[in-house]
């Protein structure tokens, strides 16, 4: 089973799509575990360095130095704070580049929690309706899109 | 803004989630940029070790190690096939775990297309009705779900 290519997609033999491909992009952004740990971080709640830290298990220098690099690439916004009689310091807010990250995360979630044997599985549910959530292709129509109704153009 | 954690997961205070965490065994089954290209090849229909090579402008010692690692996590299997008057030869096909690994793939497409300007955008159609494609997070009750309507329990 495969997808349908059209436009240079379809002609383009065995040509390497080379570096502009967006999958190839977004994973030379952010396809590092500990980019995707601190997102995973972010999306539960974490916006300080320490926590991002403690939480995600990574060490202060990766974790000071990916922080970074999502911040660079608008994933995430470095914002000072203060509290009463402390120093000014900082946090980390997801961006909407960040929130648009969601789906390839728990993506990740729901392919271990089915096809990985090592992992915990979380839950995802619709805080509406209790509804179990899934992450999957659909089109405007709100029709489920399985990978041989999938046209892929460029 | 951020999901919405139940269970042990809303108790975990600063601990490290530590490496059941699904997010985080996907990642490190195949969150490397060979195996997200491969992963891309195989949906676009690469089924041959010169094609995948190829089209996917890694190294054949890169495209060789990265198959085989696939095969044996279960994203794809390898299978003999022989055409008349040569010798026996291999090939790769998507197994139902790699399948599902589709809406990582795409969704990091997706983010690409909105959010990264280095980018050629892909665009993703429904071969049934021809409307656009997104990766999403929905319920079964078939409500779009944003980040703060996400429970997520562990």
């Amino acid at each position: 089973m495969h997808v349908q290519l059209a436009g240079r997609l379809a002609r383009r033999g065995n040509e390497p799509l080379g570096e502009h491909c967006p999958i190839d992009v977004a994973v030379q952004a952010v396809g590092t575990r500990s980019a995707i740990l601190l997102l995973r971080e972010a999306y539960y709640g974490a916006t300080r360095f320490d926590d991002f830290a403690a939480r995600s298990g990574l060490t202060e220098a990766t974790t000071a130095g990916r922080l970074k690099a999502l911040v660079e690439q608008g994933v995430l916004e470095k914002l000072p704070y203060q509290e009463p009689g402390q120093r000014k310091r900082y946090e980390y807010k997801l961006t909407a580049s960040g929130e648009a990250l969601m789906p390839v995360v728990f993506a990740l979630a729901q392919w271990s929690n089915e096809h990985q044997a090592a992992a915990a599985p979380i839950k995802l549910s619709h805080s509406g309706c209790d509804a179990p959530v899934t992450i999957k292709a659909e089109c405007s129509e709100g029709h489920a899109v399985e990978m041989d109704q999938l046209i892929v153009t460029s």
